[in-house]
């Protein structure tokens, strides 16, 4: 019988309390540690733990993993907090936004009896609360592993299992890798999200332009409705890659605002072009995911998709050729519930 | 019997001609005309139209109203096209998504006897083309009518008419009011995204980072996958409003950055305010979104909710009294499916 103590009873930590349950129901026995006494006996009432715990040194003493799932600030406090009460061997882990800065605070809260691997599944939700928690959260989705040198080979293994038994696809990367490419696809996205909102919302045009806001304002202006106490512990977490990659994007967005101003003769054809590249490296993307989504099934991609890949530059060939994008959805769609039906044993250690 | 022409039978001529013919089995004729054969092979088996006619001065003689779905720059060919050959007092409506210049052309090209009220439909999909077509479409959605000064009320009284027969609800609107309000609540988004996916589709580490992107990245980018040569019309029809709106957020943008880069003491403080003034202003529009739904179809707003959207700056109140802003999706498909009920007469002249 594995001891687990989720720190952390929000969307996440108690998605990974239903999902470990749902895999492994006889082999663990999981506590849950949350400030929130709400979210605590929500998270109770959805058997995503089997009990409750709000003195964090009792929650955590004695388990043989702790895994917090708190704002990426308060994982700092976690860490010192829970320092002087682990029992020797525990595996610490977390699943923080940021990285870096995460592991320097491993590192300097833990004694060195304590193995801690860092983690960050690529799975979430808008809302945020144990109410929108689900068992199948993560599965399908890359759950980042970050191993300091030192890490024991078991704490590894340890972690690798949590990710193979909540249906998640393990991807090994170091710390300031993860936290740059984070920057560009989801921090960077935070930052626009918001900027939008800011700049519309405040024109003294709101109101009319508010009712002919549609889908496509939806869309881009969902992530600027995320938890704000976590989408400000990211950017104070991950300060210079998210402002490189903000002064990356304002590039490009001076570039197109200086076409659209100096009006040159070739406009239509350069418009014309930026927006068939955008098109193909989003469509490109869309294939890769449903790829990643069919090998972490055990499938070999078929010789069909793989060459279409390689002819990049012929947007019109794939799109009429090879179905609309909304089919690779519905591909993704299939693997997923395929994925689903899939159980796997976890923890035999 | 009313005759109408549907000229471009893409998503949302298509869309139009099975709306129509639900709401009015009976009283109308609709003839598509496509240059693409296929799409109006898909649109006739679709029944989306009465017959397809190939031939654009054929397709609009003798018809009481043609309504142009095709991208922006195509209205300016059809207009002069078809302008030798329309019955005196047919009615020309569009459904294009910029308005000042399609406004432009129709003085340009139509005769005086013949009257132009323009029309745009905040709904759309990322998909294009007639098979992903909906007769349901513009149900709730808000349908911008354009009527320039010297319009016959007969004609107004038309497209007032076709909006309410597909369920939209009518928003009059200038054209010059309109071009800028949609520069910066549709037409920014599209290069906002496009710009996302250029640059971070051009880094060296694409690869790696495009196995980590997930919801917020494929939330962000999705209008980048929108059909090219539409997004290319937008932006060489509406290039002031685009420019100055991208200006705007690239101040937004920079301020956060330099915010980042020059860490005051404050920062933390700073981006909570950020991320909790963006939080609030897009669960008003979320509301206000609702609440126009909820007007549309007669009811009137609560007391508690019309107070609730007075007491801005409490945004716990709202996150946690109020309901998720989850829920107020719901509220909105409920609405949705009350409108989709109702039945409508259209277009008794």
């Amino acid at each position: 019988m594995a001891k687990i103590a989720i720190v952390g009873l929000g969307l996440i930590g108690t998605s990974l309390g239903l999902a470990l349950r749902k895999s492994n129901p006889d082999d663990i026995e999981i506590v849950g540690c949350d400030v929130d006494r709400k979210a605590a006996v929500r998270c109770m009432k959805m058997k995503a733990v089997h009990k409750t715990e709000p003195h964090l040194p009792t929650a955590v003493s004695g388990v043989d993993m702790v895994i917090i799932a708190t704002p990426v600030l308060a994982i700092r406090d976690v860490l010192e907090e829970i320092s002087p009460h682990l029992a020797e061997n525990t595996i610490v882990t977390d699943t923080g936004s940021t990285k870096v800065m995460v592991l320097e605070w491993a590192a300097q809260y833990l004694p060195p009896t304590i193995a801690f691997v860092g983690g960050h599944p690529m799975a979430g939700k808008i809302d945020s609360g144990p109410d929108v928690a689900e068992a199948d959260l993560f599965v399908g989705a890359v759950y980042c592993i970050l191993a300091p040198t030192d890490s024991k080979p078991e704490a590894i293994q340890a972690v690798l299992g949590l990710v193979n038994a909540i249906g998640a696809v393990p991807y090994f990367v170091g710390a300031e890798e993860h936290d740059s490419y984070v920057a560009a696809v989801s921090h960077l996205p935070i930052a626009i999200s918001t900027a939008l909102v800011t700049s519309t919302a405040r024109s003294p045009s709101w109101r009319e332009m508010a009712r002919v806001a549609a889908g496509g304002y939806q869309d881009i202006t969902r992530l600027a409705q995320g938890d704000p106490i976590m989408n400000r512990d990211i950017l104070l977490t991950n300060q210079e890659p998210v402002a490189y990659w903000i002064d990356e994007l304002i590039k490009e967005l001076y570039s197109l605002r200086t076409m659209l101003k100096e009006k040159p003769v070739d406009l239509q054809q350069r418009l014309q072009d930026l927006f068939l590249h955008a098109w193909e490296n989003r469509t490109d993307w869309v294939i890769g995911e449903a790829q990643r989504e069919q090998q972490s099934v055990g499938e070999m991609p078929t010789a069909g998709a793989e060459l279409a890949r390689t002819l990049a530059g012929e947007w019109v060939m794939r799109k009429f050729e090879m179905g609309k994008p909304g089919e690779d959805y519905r591909i993704r769609q299939e693997r997923r519930s395929k994925l689903k039906q899939k159980k796997k044993g976890w923890f035999k250690r």
